[in-house]
């Protein structure tokens, strides 16, 4: 186990941290935001000194193997949102420290789940913060590093990090080198987030509100900067959102894709199908079943339905009404595709298109298997097979994903709330979402829950962002062996 | 595909049922009712008709492979119930006949769960034919043919059929003859019923009422003869049934090594430790938990708890107090024991403790695996090896069994109830229990779900008790094929 090598990927880590709130807190000198200046100053010299503590060791190898891979990931993520939580804890903006911690753990895994009642009040800073968590947490705050760290020759070190870190049942690589492979990513990210700030801006939003709207968006979080999230914004807004919040749940390798040209490989690519094919089909269902809710006014239900689906299939988390009060039909059918979520390889969240398409493959082979139990049968995605590692890894993902789900809605029982709230509540988080229906609908927030039931929930974001296993190795003793 | 001798074991079923249908027949007949005489003669005559058909074609072989298997047990299960369903249609009892076939569904299906408002003014015949369901259904209506019917040199046939109508993950062969274990079977099943009435006869309950209790128990049912289930019954009579509801979620051949004497394997089974593990746990935190509900009173808290869990976790039914009125936790932990059911091998439902088991041992494999890509490792259970087979089989269980429960609530969603009874309404009905919570609570119903719910529940019954492919495959072209 290459402790020193993981130390010191976690504070290099905390230094670009650091970087990346001098932005937000040039911010609130501006505003003269005292509280803010003084928790942003504190926060980023302690991550500095921290982040020190590299020149007192020598790191005598940078390989990196599959446990030190998903070991790093998770010390990471858990770092980063412990330190990413000190601005709001030192400013005073929100007094206790789990709820900081339950706060920024939502906005870095992009779920958008907060304990925040009255948001409009908070120091612009502070809001800016919220929103870029997101923004860093939406492509992975590793595969940032790897596109800017040197890793010297451990090509595999690279795979290990990115494959713990990368959502999705299969690692793309773009091209052959990883590294560049994550850069071009990122330059995908950059320019569609620059892309969704002008539109915005066309439409006549403030740019510091189209800021923090283009972050919550581009890494599918939800995190708004208004009380009543998107709802106060005019149509033409709304839309702008709607449209690259669906953007977003795509895999970025098709938008790699269609840069090349390969509009053939972008049309038949089957993950892509069936997202585009179960978005397209529950827009329509709920826009008929919902229709009296809008006063029976077609145009209206389509625009506040394609929203609603759109926010909560990528598992943005964003609201323009309170599907809370949607008919019982409805209101399944949004739980249901919180669960199925967006492509592998884009920044949302929930089990994913390609592992739901995989396990209907998987199953429709198990049938076939019981009929003739003789005949070989194989998987194939896009014409090209599907190895059994990959289909056992997509079986193991849902066994324990829906222990997970099973534990967590018991734990947070405890605080006696009702089924409703306690089994959307665990699914909201686990995918990444942030609303969830009854107590913690869109109008409502997670505030009343006690703060171990915070912790469990915040464990289940940090679960649902690193698709379980990294954070699952924890608390293995095989992990953490020397070798 | 011999599709002959799907149609003469079909045919032979219904001639069993015809007779099974007497003692109802001799009920009603002695208690002078004459609406449900008719309803029994009438049926009694369809069915003898219908299986008189035989006589008609020569079953030319007697092989029966995976295919005929599978498809045999989904189409006996279907025409068992269209014919069970009839008296109760011809006696006017019940007025629409999908509501008939909703409770023999769920009669034979062991699931226990009512469209009946009040019970207690049915005909007795058809009170005891309704609890008589259960106690076919439990074993299994063609294990039963099995220990009777003739099959010649088939020794295969019978495996792929037993295969396709045991509950569990693998198929317990007690001796080395299939026809001789489904004797054994029957026999402890038969003996247990017996002793358990005796029990009850001891506590004073009368002889119809101990009868129908005791066919409820057995199959893990759940019918009451009485509108408030069980809760009019002494302390002494629901101990004795919470004991019994107990026994009959254990897998049959534990009770066969405890005939053999061979105690030690019965100890160091480690589908009957988690299962008894589960149950002691659950009901010592619940008990806890619901204190309050019973004024503090520790006693009584412990006896309610321990019928409800026992009835729950091996998915039978019945119920003493309205568990719908218990603490969110307690509601919740409730939810989850309803999925995981009783153990492999036993009448009762659910996912089952054995695959539970092999779902955490798969998924700590595959952790293993990913901390050490090129280790191999393999599953064990009581000292054995798992094949890989198997393993997959659970997974792709488990895989669909979440598609068709997420399905089935959207579908049922239709009817605009509340969320929690959607999913409870489902989970109650897939796995066989029968009380869901709200308004399926247990002194609730399903009477009010359209026609088209009921339908699908019925379905669900079915997946539920036949462990879904067998009703899956019937929606496979590849099935009906002739070769």
């Amino acid at each position: 186990m290459n402790y020193r090598m993981i130390l010191y990927l976690v504070c290099y880590l905390l230094r670009i941290e650091a970087v990346c709130l001098v932005p937000a807190l040039s911010i609130s000198v501006f505003r003269g935001e005292t509280g803010a200046v003084f928790g942003f100053g504190l926060t980023i010299l302690l991550g500095l000194l921290l982040s020190l503590s590299t020149f007192f060791f020598r790191v005598k190898t940078r390989e990196i193997g599959a446990r030190e891979g998903f070991l790093c990931v998770a010390l990471s993520w858990i770092a980063v949102s412990l330190i990413g939580a000190l601005p709001f804890f030192f400013s005073g903006a929100i007094p206790n420290f789990v709820d900081c911690l339950f706060e920024t753990v939502s906005g870095f895994t992009t779920t958008g789940a907060s304990i925040l009642t009255e948001i409009e009040t908070m120091p612009m800073g502070l809001l800016y913060w919220r929103s870029f968590t997101h923004w860093l947490g939406g492509m992975g705050v590793l595969v940032f590093l790897l596109a800017v760290v040197p890793m010297g020759k451990g090509k595999n070190s690279l795979l290990h990090i990115m494959r713990a870190e990368s959502p999705g049942p299969q690692v793309d690589k773009l091209v052959p080198r990883l590294q560049k492979s994550a850069k071009i990513l990122y330059a995908i990210y950059i320019g569609m987030t620059l892309l969704q700030i002008l539109f915005l801006l066309l439409g006549g939003m403030p740019f510091f509100d189209s800021l923090c709207t283009a972050f919550g968006t581009a890494g599918t979080g939800g995190f708004g900067i208004k009380n009543n999230s998107m709802a106060g914004y005019s149509p033409y807004l709304q839309t702008v959102c709607t449209i690259f919040m669906a953007l977003f749940g795509v895999n970025f390798s098709i938008f790699y894709l269609l840069l090349l040209r390969q509009f053939s490989r972008v049309l038949h690519n089957q993950e892509l199908r069936l997202y585009v094919l179960v978005m397209v089909l529950s827009i329509a269902v709920i826009t008929v079943n919902t229709l009296p809710n809008f006063g029976g006014n077609p145009g209206e239900a389509l625009h506040h339905v394609a929203f609603t689906v759109s926010s909560i299939m990528t598992t943005t988390g964003f609201s323009t009404v309170d599907f809370n009060l949607w008919p019982g039909f409805s209101k399944m059918l949004l739980v249901i595709l919180m669960i199925f979520g967006a492509c592998a390889g884009s920044t949302g969240g929930g089990i994913k298109s390609a592992r739901v398409l995989l396990l209907f493959k998987a199953a429709r082979r198990s049938v076939r298997r019981m009929l003739r139990p003789r005949s070989v049968t194989q998987v194939h995605m896009d014409g090209q097979l599907v190895d059994e590692d990959t289909i056992q890894g997509v079986y193991s993902y849902l066994s324990v994903y829906t222990l997970i789900a099973a534990i967590s809605m018991l734990l947070i029982a405890v605080d006696e709330f009702s089924l409703e709230t306690n089994i959307t509540a665990v699914l909201a988080c686990l995918n990444n979402i942030g609303p969830g229906m009854d107590l913690v609908g869109p109008m409502g927030n997670y505030a009343s829950f006690s703060a171990f039931s915070k912790l469990i929930l915040s464990f289940d974001m940090l679960v649902g962002r690193l698709e379980i296993f990294p954070m699952l190795i924890l608390f293995l003793p095989q992990a953490w062996r020397r070798n």
